[in-house]
């Protein structure tokens, strides 16, 4: 009997799924690739703040999740190009979404956020 | 002169909001109230395998993100509801939009995964 994939069910491998769709690494690498591949050092320009060693892990955590393609070419240097694989590409649709509600609400969320802090701040 | 927020900007809060809508454990309590409110306990049995002390540690920064309310009953025992506040209603399409994914291609992610790790495995 094959079980249905359920992101609620304690042991559900779909719901770890829900933390890679959710990085925000993630999110800001697949959408730099959403207009076709990137060398490593456009991908770093594209994605301002992220440090080697965070790019690196998450390319190679999107490699092996079967979202991105690693190419290395065999010239002098050697080049190595990232892409989206169609995996990938069948993320761009909810990376735009997620990108656009935060952007859309960032607003609202940082006032929340004030108004919370002013509540629960300790009163001397 | 009012800067458009642009989670590609270094310094842009919304940024961070990718990593709140992003958090498998945000994403699955905003699932469980889309319903209407609910109990801490129903809460955590709506969710399983979180902790309590995830649990309270999400909750709260879902409320101080304006995103989830917190209703104290003046009863006894005192009962605490949580609902979703209209910010977090807007969150529901997107987060559906995730489980879906998660659950269509945890699949293939799987596969690519096990192909990865035979193609990495140290060769003894």
């Amino acid at each position: 009997m094959q079980v249905e994939p359920d992101v609620f069910a304690k042991d559900c491998p779909s719901r770890q799924l829900l933390d890679r769709i959710g990085d925000a690494w993630s999110v800001l690498i697949v959408g730099s690739l959403s207009g076709g591949s990137l060398r490593y050092t456009e991908l770093a320009q594209r994605v301002p703040g992220v440090s080697p060693k965070m790019l690196t892990q998450t390319l190679r955590g999107l490699e092996r999740d079967g979202l991105v393609t690693r190419t290395v070419h065999a010239v002098v240097p050697p080049r190595v190009d990232y892409g989206l694989t169609s995996l990938g590409c069948s993320l761009l649709g909810l990376v735009g979404a997620l990108k656009e509600w935060a952007e859309q609400h960032i607003g609202d969320v940082v006032e929340a956020r004030e108004a919370y802090d002013s509540r629960t701040a300790v009163k001397v």
